[in-house]
């Protein structure tokens, strides 16, 4: 139940993995079983309208509950997203950078489970909420992946 | 944001309500967003090998968010059910009883969703987490409570 | 690609594994990746007001999926359901049966996803739509299955 | 149960509300309850690796289901997600464009839900699976659609 990856690793980590978009996503928090994320909202993240799309959202769940896997398994493990359910409860207020605050609910031997609730930044109002599952193949082979 | 309903009005309300099964429901404790319900295990809740079965989660989950509507809305309020997404994630501890911890994290105009964690009696590893959308009839007509 | 039971071996070993509910639930059909289930409806899956309850519409979907994948794998498999996610769309029909259509969708070493459409028995609107995973343990044991 | 947009009509309706993405999507087919989408592919769909990302299925999904809802209730409708599920099946076929095949299974007065089935082109296995529901507001104002 302790961390692979200490908070300034894990953001190192998935800089290298990730080179084309990890300036989207800052780690702003890290325990054992809780992440914190923002994404940073530009242009590319936002709908007609000027709200954050949710595509963006999707990615910013998926990201936190992965840099969570990271954290905890460390470098070497691999791991994709087998299922994903969201509830979009309110819309985001303007281009407000997105904060999500993730849980981990399982860390298994071949399946990982996480909660995610989103907010505009400064609003405690929820803008949706996800769950994420991975697969974690097991002998890091990224084939076997997907079960 | 306040109670239309107490605790002790809201039991009172499901126990004439579903006079079959109110007996497997304990409210045991509410606030303005959140509802504690107790899942009183009997023998008709295990599947093959004792432990509580799916459909009784899917039950506790769904009865949780409904009440918590209800204590919002009050009595007059009809709701039905339109999307449930549930994560099984252990195995539940024999026949114990099973403690849903229920967030209101939307009750619009037309909309309510709620999430849940569902822990064992006695646990704090969760079960099975579930989120739960409820569609808000516009008249109090059942009939358009479908969307 | 082949059935490792054919539709009255299923019916057969459904029988001997659920003895308490197997008669609520008969194989109407059967292929390589589907599977026609009928619930048959009994008081005991009403809500008040005589229309199917939606816990007994999540047995539906879950003994349909899971029948699929014995069906595919054989009597000595083991699985364990890790995710539903449900639409419920309309209200069903009174009392009348209710039948599932089920398509695997995938069958992999490690998981198996289904997805349902729920009628009314006689009525072609979709009632409620579902899909379910199972976590398939490597070595068949019980203890590994949540994954 | 007619639609209010033709094939044509729809492609030219969100070439107009998406100037930005519509070069990315375009509609392969139309009836009363299907559409076919295609997601042409292109670098920024592709995760590391250069396989199509979760988001851009999401996208996919996401923009099939909004473009049958119009097509079904015309220009002036407006609609917003609120919920979301999907099941990630296998790996796409490197950047192979991918072609949604989309049902409505409900269009109701307030609600809208479809699923989809997604398939890198020229694959007939499913790489996903989803479904979303859409909220329609009742007099056409958007501030209104989040239910």
């Amino acid at each position: 139940m302790s961390l692979a990856l200490n908070k300034e690793e894990l953001a190192d980590y998935l800089a290298q993995v990730f080179p084309q978009v990890h300036k989207d996503f800052v780690v702003e928090d890290l325990t054992e079983d809780t992440i914190r994320m923002r994404l940073v909202v530009a242009e590319r993240h936002l709908r007609p309208g000027g709200t954050v799309s949710g595509p963006a959202m999707f990615s910013l769940a998926d990201v936190s509950v992965y840099a969570m896997v990271l954290a905890r398994k460390g470098r070497q493990s691999l791991a994709v997203t087998t299922n994903s359910s969201m509830d979009f409860l309110r819309k985001p207020e303007g281009a407000a950078d997105m904060i999500a605050e993730c849980r981990l609910l399982k860390l298994g031997r071949s399946l990982a489970v996480g909660d995610v609730l989103m907010f505009s930044d400064g609003s405690d109002k929820p803008v949706a909420r996800a769950s994420m599952t991975y697969s974690i193949p097991p002998q890091g082979s990224a084939a076997a992946a997907f079960g």
